[in-house]
């Protein structure tokens, strides 16, 4: 190195063989150092115990949902009518054995964390993933519904394709529906995973236990959260940055939080719900047909067949100097 | 299974081999279902249909795009100048091939769905990918400028460098200053499904077709949404939650949205907006050197040299029991 | 291709011996006119320059931390605590060879942009690289907090492992308080790159040099933004949109902006701030105990134990037509 001038040594790219033995001589004594520090602070290991559903094969579970879900969107390849079946055949058989695995995963998870006996996990993940895709049609149904919602409110859409296949809005409805399909057949964990996928990749968090109606358009999305009890009703439309929240968090006599009651509001039908409105509380009830305008904050029940409005807060108007 | 001890059970993991035949043999039962869904309830496919440009196909496009635009900046090894013409042409070759098929797609797409021959799908692919590669000294110009806007703009900038590097506002121009020229190509669905890619991976919103001049800042970023038909000035800042969207959405006799008509905002030079203003319809123009405060929500226009606050609603402070 | 029927020409996908010669001729003239127009027009690159480091190695490297940081969360398979050693060895001597790359590549990267010389460049990363590794169990102590926190802060979280495999907030901090570690030992553009990635996956967007206590817990969290001088102290809850930004950019006699200077506020002890509420500003003290409502816009101190909402804008119903 010493022979280098300044200015190549500048430039110098770091090879592999430049690392020195000095400092990797350091590293067992960190080893023992990091294995150690869990007994003296607090932290977190997960060591002896169920794999937890993995990540990366949700991932491949999710593309093969939207596969079977879209036939013929997302491949490199054309689909025919003809060989459909074998098509569809393979990917089902596919989606069967990694789904399976990881609803056993959830089932297993589930068993330790309450230390109770796991005799029968793989059966009931096999028979809970069977349950899954005999629900398939439905949700197909569903989709189709929340897609042509989608191409009546947005005037920028251009095609049914365009929304399929670039509307984040959409992607996050399919892992929405899917994700809520299995939190309700009982799987716990594999739901929340699924649907914090589909809001890292859209910015849109649904939580799995919400109940959402058919057509059900979201535009843009980012920001937008809806909260675990949430009931939303058919034909409702909102946009990014609303909120369906909870209002406030009730706690038990030991002072911990309540968790499973009612805490998120309900929406009926055909209500639109402008750009970052927040809407709280579970007991906060939008009535059918009701518009709520940008911006809006509300806590409390709004009856059906109205608009509500912020009175816009005055502007101020300055000539710059 | 059963000779394991409970312990043991609770522990298992799942072997490939413990799937059941019991299951698999309801599969293709399952599958002959999904495929007759289609015909009795609503759903959309796309079979024997023009191959949808790939997502993966554009991801590859997107890196080789950026790869050109800032030699030297995102691969993993040292770009010298003596060998700069080989490293860029054989960049711009692979483009060229990448982007040639997935621009034909889109033609062939577009074609189908008109019903339309499509007799020079190919030869037009060539066509335009070349046109949008002679567009690439251009780009590479327009995006400069919006870097020093960026150095320019925020004190937490330390170098060029950084910016290029890490900053969302520039991954996201870099993919619309891109897809805005397949755009006014008269390229269909790939432009959207780049610039909804760019939104997946920094939260901002920009439709293909908006215009939008040089030296252009985005700070932050997540949660913007900029329309279809937005047209911005040069040297113009937002942050983070700024929406340019429309206001009404007018149909036409048959109740059907009307498509492609003026409805975003116009935005003149050197306009500043801060973070979670909303600007709202398509006759709204907000004058040069403007500033638009934070939180501010407006629909009507704002003379040039102006300053707009929201008259700030009054704080209420409450000693907490 | 003029013997095709248009039926057959409408479905066609492009096989790569399609590619026309005609138009690849073009290519070369292309690639003169790329590389020429940099002396032309303004632009960027980043030749015969240090390597900047590699964003897919830094995804490498937050993996690694992530499964020191939580041993036998994310892996796909069973760590058990007789051969956790060899597995952490593993990993912390893998994280050494990466992490120490990387950093030297920072720092040749630095010395290249005051033009300074390199002559231990490589020693420091692996020295740097060290400190960070002893740093460690601090750093699981502090993520503990942080998770114990989101548990005790959220109705909707069913266990700790739900928290740990699916928050977008542990994820967010996980990635900061490593990034924060680096930053304060004087490693630059890297720090930046890693929150940055955060940033474009949950949204959340915190600056490597912000200082936030222990048991920091940000629920939904989509639009974030925690500047560069923010200090926050224990026991901090935040919601999805809160800003902690900056108010003005003071600029020296040049008029160049000032940068390092604080210009964010500070946050003590136990404050909550719901979502989207914005605070601004190097002199705004939020005091501890204090709670600041949604949507809330501040910019002057709060003192302890106060509660601040806004007088919220008066609602306006009207029955639709």
């Amino acid at each position: 190195m010493g022979s280098k001038s300044p200015a190549e040594q500048k430039r110098c790219t770091i090879l592999d063989s430049m690392v020195d033995n000095r400092y990797r001589s350091e590293i067992p004594a960190i080893v023992d150092m990091v294995i150690n520090s869990c007994s003296e602070k607090g932290c977190f290991d997960h060591l002896d115990a169920a794999v937890i559903p993995s990540k990366e094969s949700l991932i491949e579970i999710i593309d093969l949902i939207k596969d079977i879900l879209f036939p013929g969107y997302f491949g490199d390849q054309t689909v025919d009518r003809n060989t459909l079946s074998y098509h569809i055949g393979n990917e089902i058989t596919d989606l069967f054995s990694k789904l399976s695995k990881q609803i056993t995963n959830s089932i297993i998870q589930e068993c330790n964390r309450y230390d109770e006996d796991c005799t029968d996990c793989i059966d009931r993940g096999q028979e809970e993933t069977l349950k899954f895709l005999k629900k398939i049609p439905e949700l197909r149904s569903m989709l189709a519904s929340d897609i042509v919602a989608t191409f009546e409110g947005d005037p920028a859409a251009k095609s049914y394709d365009e929304i399929i296949f670039s509307y984040p809005g959409i992607f996050a409805m399919t892992v929405y529906r899917s994700a809520h399909q299995l939190h309700r057949q009982g799987i716990s964990i594999l739901p929340r995973i699924m649907t914090e996928y589909a809001h890292s990749i859209v910015g849109i968090d649904i939580h799995p236990g919400a109940r959402i109606g058919k057509g059900f358009f979201i535009d843009h999305g980012t920001g937008v959260v809806i909260g675990e009890t949430c009931e939303i009703g058919d034909n409702v439309r909102i946009y990014q940055g609303v909120t369906l929240g909870s209002l406030s968090f009730p706690k038990n006599e030991k002072g911990e939080l309540i968790r499973g009651e009612k805490r998120h509001p309900t929406i009926e039908d055909d209500v639109i719900i402008y750009s970052n409105a927040t809407i709280l509380g579970g007991e906060t009830r939008i009535g059918a047909r009701s518009v709520i305008g940008g911006n809006v904050w509300i806590t409390k029940s709004v009856p059906p067949d109205t608009k509500v409005m912020i009175e816009e807060p005055r502007l101020i108007f300055k000539e710059k100097k």
